[in-house]
């Protein structure tokens, strides 16, 4: 019989789910937004609810008779969804950024019997997955993940475009990063650290501290991580002297005899200018690197990704890169390749035998490719 | 007799007008500030009158004895109290830097037989005194002013401080420039073509194109025309980026719940970012290039000035460089050595026999120098 999938969400990622998923599963796609459910259902053979998914108990409804439960909801949105999927003892891949902690969840999943993936994109997602494979096989003395979704077309004075939620992305220029030194876990201010960084197709980009290690602080024991985003030379600068000058600040200011958050303005300004066109096309340009040791001899082996937008389908590359990640565990977890009772972030997957190989040969037949390179 | 002045605004410029004048004459300084007022009054030798300078008849009665007025009231009130001091009849030297076109004031002055003098200070000011001096002895080509007035310490981002009001400087910002060229008066866009101009005490500095040729578009006929303000490179980029990314927006959006004015917000924040301290160190520079033809000889001659903050007094180099350039022409005004009804911006100072040279060797006088050099 064909398994059953419920993809909460049809938004970008969730479309590109949908899409990758249809031709070999029953997928019951809910939004709240019928018109876009509307659009999927036109092009992929799949079912279709629209819901309120804000309601516990519509997505607990949507979810009753799923072999597979897939998140793709907003991040707002993620943690409490999880939650009651989870709670309705459903197997769950997930790929809500949300800014809560997942594995909070982990005994209710465990009492549930419930394979829960959570984090299961890029980053957070593959940095994981890779990262737990070497955790497994290597003695790890440090691990870097670097990745941006970036416009082909540079327009100034940001050179920038948001591939998703523009709030996300000020979430990550204004959030401390915390990352590991020396075995002690570091908070660095937002935007730091700012470095030029080489890529073959892309040129010289600029990297900068983000907070993606997330689960990784507290899953593996590595003495030096550090997680970074990657912008065009100068985005950085420009973002900074915004912060600098107290565009980003979240106290209200008397303008005009009105009570107004600078940070408010900024974002609706900032918002519009970031906006991705449609058709618009974009790329996903990543670095994920581990040095350690294995049996006394010294190891470094990157992992380079460059993704394009797909024109043939319209499919964002952020939206390919991160939803194939996730189509990809989720095959695993239905075809019980992936089992492990309560929340599993990426790195739970990565160090199980066979796991990591699939994703990547899946994401390759999708021609999303990870080269693999050690000095 | 001593002569009497009133001095109306008692400011960053009327402190230093009034520190200038009190051991010559009998001034009178009026400003609705009385606190500022008592702490001129226990520093120098002068009267004080607490007044709302907004009304009108309050104007006419401080004025009523005076034999000479000079105006240095906040711009936005400075065109309607040099028409009411005109109309009072009265003499007046002003620098109260106003939008509005004093030219309109000419027929009021010429019936009142009144001598006006306005636009006192440095751009506009000793530009235009200068090239009304030399209309009258080359046939001159072109005429460039950049001037500019800095922090000595540079603070990222903006490395920026407002010698006199943010909102000023915001307005220097977006108005677009009139210019010529050619002969034909040319609308460049606010922030257009920086360039990279050398000073000797300074180093490298950027010039921008402002909006400072006002009266000059209209009593001079020289085809080539420029007036640009200087700032340390780098701070028009992040201005321009501010107004291309919509911060500089007098239209409101919506931000949660309200309608705001991007610009009213900007400007709030800037207005903090750049406030000059008490005591903070700054300068100003500027060069006056004026290119012509004397009997078929070409000659180039430029006037470099260099002023900075006064140690001694707490007075700064901006309000040195604009109060001594109108205490001079108000001392050409009292000694009737400057006499012509109607108003006269300070091209037709500069055209009078003997008065660039008076003014000049006054400011010399007070270490406020322009260096003359022809190449």
């Amino acid at each position: 019989v064909t398994r059953r999938i419920t993809l909460l969400g049809a938004g970008l990622v969730g479309k590109a789910i949908a899409a990758d998923l249809c031709s070999d599963f029953d997928v019951t796609a809910v939004d709240a937004d019928a018109a876009a459910l509307e659009r999927l259902r036109a092009r992929y053979p799949i079912k279709t609810l629209a819901a309120d998914l804000t309601d516990a108990g519509a997505v607990r409804r949507v979810v009753r008779d799923a072999d597979l439960v897939i998140g793709a909801v907003p991040g707002f949105l993620g943690f409490r969804t999880l939650e009651t999927v989870i709670d309705a003892g459903k197997n769950v891949v997930d790929i809500s950024f949300f800014a809560e902690d997942a594995l909070l969840l982990d005994e209710l999943a465990k009492r549930r019997g419930v394979t829960a993936v959570v984090d299961c994109g890029v980053a957070p997602g593959m940095g994981n997955m890779i990262l737990g494979y070497w955790v497994e096989r290597l003695r790890v003395a440090s691990f870097a993940c670097m990745v941006g979704g970036l416009p082909f077309v540079r327009t100034k004075p940001f050179e920038y475009k948001a591939p998703f939620s523009p709030a996300d992305v000020l979430e990550e220029y204004t959030r401390p990063a915390r990352h590991v030194e020396n075995g002690c876990v570091v908070v660095k201010p937002a935007l730091s650290d700012p470095e030029l960084v080489e890529f073959e197709k892309v040129g010289t980009l600029e990297a900068f501290n983000t907070d993606g290690l997330r689960t990784l602080l507290k899953t593996v024991c590595v003495p030096n991580m550090k997680e970074k985003t990657l912008r065009y030379p100068g985005h950085i600068g420009l973002i900074r002297t915004l912060r600098d000058a107290g565009f980003f600040q979240k106290t209200p200011l008397d303008v005009s005899g009105q009570r107004v958050a600078p940070f408010d303005v900024t974002a609706r300004l900032l918002f519009d200018s970031w906006k991705l066109r449609e058709g618009e096309e974009e790329f996903t340009v990543g670095r994920i690197t581990i040095a350690g040791e294995e049996n006394g001899r010294a190891r470094r082996i990157t992992y380079n990704l460059f993704d394009v937008y797909d024109r043939a389908t319209g499919i964002t590359s952020m939206a390919r890169t991160t939803a194939y990640a996730c189509t990809a565990v989720a095959r695993l977890v239905l075809e019980n390749r992936f089992v492990r009772n309560g929340v599993s972030p990426p790195e739970y997957v990565g160090r199980q035998e066979g796991c990591l190989a699939a994703v990547l040969e899946y994401l390759r037949q999708r021609n999303v490719v990870y080269e693999v390179s050690e000095e």
